[in-house]
């Protein structure tokens, strides 16, 4: 996407080339993010952005078909032995960027045998890079959320109290790839005591009380994220009672002003207390978990066009509840871009 | 798994610790091999392996309850607030072992700032320990390969010429998920022109012709792969012959007394010759692809319980071709785990 971008800060500082290493073994989001190569295809493959010139592809003679059919980087060259020598007669350059929070130990002890550099870390430029969206990007993670909420529905409707967790996961994995789209994670279907448990891994248990329904989709490599908790049967007062507080968290953060992460994390936990035990969010897009970062610890400052979750959370023994949105910060506000109700559903 | 095996190895070579570090961002599959927790299910966590005393897990709270249900390492901590931190104050070390191949740059950087000691890299170790299989691995693994072939059978008797890849891919994968298995990989379904392209992404295209199907599965984590090319229609003199050749490679390889790699590689090349476009096979077990290597470049040799596939294939046109079986290694054989039949088929 922003390779302009990333050029310019190539110029500033001095960098010849960024180079960008994807493996089977270590994606790297960033090579994604160029190409848009979905990532579930990509075998061993280099991307070359040079400070100027057009940046181009190294790719396996397996995946060429592959690269060809989706890359946005047009120049694609075949590997053909060894990747790093065939570079090295390729570039010429001293200072080369690499992302230190990707390449392992080994990789970059093959990469500076070879290609005889400095090496300067970019993975906290690429991440601010990424952090805010294009007009594109968010063109395609609106598509995404707006798919994820109709399966939410469609998924709420679905349920009763003779269906078990495992069966509302199925469910939601089916309607997914009925939609042609991937999963931007596993569901979670947890009821019950269960909900109580944020990752809890859906059972062969049939459906009571509070039930918290978690699900993303992956619209052309971009992701979304919602939650909706529901309640099989009669909530009572007080089960009420937080179940509001924790969808009032919910509109505060999104309407609050502050631009601070940390600030809209702290609030929230203050309101919702020691039940609270996760951060209030984090960015989506092409991964979907990428910044900002909404912790009590996070320095992150929300900017135009950043898209990102708010999800407060109260979990003690039958009574966990989470009420998640994705939203895109504009100007003023945020706007709402997983659009289903709010309002407690029982069932 | 081969827990012993590994602090035998860390007394021979005088190291106080075997660190291994999970993440989300970066899957460490030794992790998932001594620990058995799957790995569709772990965020940041890290393993500790003493050269004397017993194993120990630092996890997230949010994952605290799935490590508990899977994990064979029976110490479990819940991570407080900074890992290394906490992991500083339990362990204390001159020579810590990790896996180069896998920490990142920036990962290293931390903990080396935390855990001042010399770091040495197990990688190769690890993987040679993982290349030779258990008994209770090999039965894990037998299971694995006989539900693959099982799906096969199902997947040849639901083809026929008004199928399209995309829908032989469905049907894969649900009949993966109705066994409650999960995917070694995602189902290659390649026909007619498709056939020569070994990863070609299934499209919406009636089947016709040569048609390779690739699957596998993941029982209780651990891989099988098998792949096998049937016909749509009737195929000529020249295509049955081309076909009896990458059989025959198929199974002279097995039968072969052959133990280096890369000569059994060199040995189907020289009868495909040059539209034989990958290497021979791969190990698999908790991963797809592991060691041995068979490449024309790999030093490795077959050993007693390694499990490995053998899959010659023929790429040119129209006529693609990959006869591909899981093996076990035996004393004086190679077992076949994939028991399918190979004769071609006729749809």
């Amino acid at each position: 996407m922003k390779i302009k971008e990333l050029q310019n800060y190539l110029k500033k500082n001095k960098i010849d080339y960024c180079l960008l290493l994807n493996s089977e073994k270590s994606t790297d989001h960033n090579f994604t993010y160029f190409t848009q190569i979905p990532e579930s295809m990509t075998v061993y493959s280099l991307l070359i952005i040079p400070k100027t010139k057009k940046p181009f592809l190294l790719v396996s003679r397996l995946e060429l078909s592959i690269a060809k059919k989706y890359s946005r980087i047009e120049k694609i060259y075949k590997i053909e032995k060894e990747p790093l020598k065939q570079l090295k007669s390729i570039i010429k350059g001293k200072r080369i960027a690499v992302n230190k929070n990707n390449v392992s130990l080994n990789q970059y002890k093959s990469i500076k045998k070879e290609l005889k550099a400095k090496f300067i870390d970019i993975s906290q430029f690429l991440l601010k890079l990424r952090s805010t969206k294009t007009k594109e990007e968010i063109k395609l993670l609106k598509k995404s959320c707006s798919y994820a909420s109709l399966i939410m529905e469609r998924t709420i409707n679905y349920c009763n109290g003779k269906k078990t967790e495992l069966q509302v996961k199925n469910f939601i994995e089916d309607e997914i790839k009925r939609s042609n789209l991937e999963q931007a994670f596993p569901p979670i279907v947890a009821s019950g005591i269960n909900s109580s448990n944020p990752h809890h891994l859906s059972a062969n248990k049939k459906l009571k009380g509070f039930t918290v329904i978690d699900l993303g989709v992956k619209y052309k490599n971009y992701c979304s994220d919602i939650t909706r908790t529901i309640y099989m049967g009669k909530a009572n007062k007080k089960e009420i009672e937080i179940y509001n507080k924790v969808f009032k968290v919910n509109i505060d953060s999104i309407n609050s002003k502050i631009k601070s992460c940390s600030k809209l994390t702290i609030n929230a936990k203050k309101e919702l207390g020691e039940y609270f035990i996760h951060g209030l969010g984090h960015g989506i897009g092409i991964e979907i978990h990428e910044s900002p970062n909404l912790k009590e610890i996070s320095k992150d400052k929300l900017k135009e066009n950043m898209v990102f979750t708010i999800e407060p959370g109260y979990y003690k023994g039958k009574t966990g509840i989470r009420v998640e949105d994705s939203v895109l910060q504009t100007k003023n506000k945020k706007e709402i871009l997983t659009a289903y109700s709010k309002d407690l559903i029982y069932k």
